[in-house]
């Protein structure tokens, strides 16, 4: 059954994942999107002096959390869809962590001017093996309504 | 020379680019982690009643918007770090697009704990072909102040 925007609430929770960082992934993605040495060399790595070790790009951080957010969501009537949010990497992923998901939803609100659809503002907390938030997202995503009759 | 913290000024602006979105790139970056089939699958996405046609995971766009980063300020010294912020994808991305991005620097601001550090509050507009944004990211980056003597 896809989910409509009557199917969300204030407090509801979602969990997904676990996806494990892979350092070759974290390499590859990294040569592709974002070659800086602390990401792309785990020997340079050590000697950055805010990583202090291999860490993965905070893009690929999210691409991850983003294949766990459509495990969680994605059977929301035309997918799950955000225009942006407010995105904060509090700690780098390394490779071999172990990621999970959490989300909130804080906030549902029909829209004024489009009777079909409405937004669900979430908070999609990204967690380490040892619970630390690696990534807390909060995006409004456009959810339809349940159409009448 | 890499860039200190001494180097920026509100106003500044950077630019970098050209990136070619390219049809295959969509489709893989997608089924790996954003597997939704408006970004997968190029004719099922014409019937998406948001997108009208195929279009990339506004991660991919993310992604390809930080190869122009660190083109444009990598050579900062530990290299071009964000801990977060605010991002906007207001219209999507679509293969074959060509993409470049414009950087202003809007704050520049010495750490007042860590003095040897600072904060740079830059906004990341990624613009498609037409001039229009795709993306808007504004991050505050970490960034060394130059080193004394």
């Amino acid at each position: 059954m896809p989910l409509h925007l009557e199917d969300f609430a204030p407090g509801q929770t979602f969990r997904s994942g676990p996806v494990t960082v892979e350092e070759a992934e974290v390499i590859a993605f990294a040569r592709r999107y974002d070659p800086q040495p602390f990401h792309t060399d785990p020997e340079a790595a050590k000697e950055h002096p805010l990583f202090r070790g291999h860490a993965a790009s905070g893009w690929h951080t999210a691409a991850l959390t983003m294949r766990m957010v459509v495990e969680a969501l994605g059977h929301i009537e035309g997918g799950a869809i955000g225009g942006g949010g407010e995105l904060q990497w509090p700690r780098p992923t390394r490779p071999g962590d172990v990621l999970t998901l959490e989300i909130e939803i804080l906030e549902v609100t029909p829209s004024r001017s489009r009777p079909d659809r409405g937004a669900v503002l979430a908070r999609m907390r990204t967690l380490n093996q040892h619970g630390e938030e690696v990534q807390v997202f909060t995006p409004r995503m456009v959810v339809p309504r349940r159409p009448a009759g």
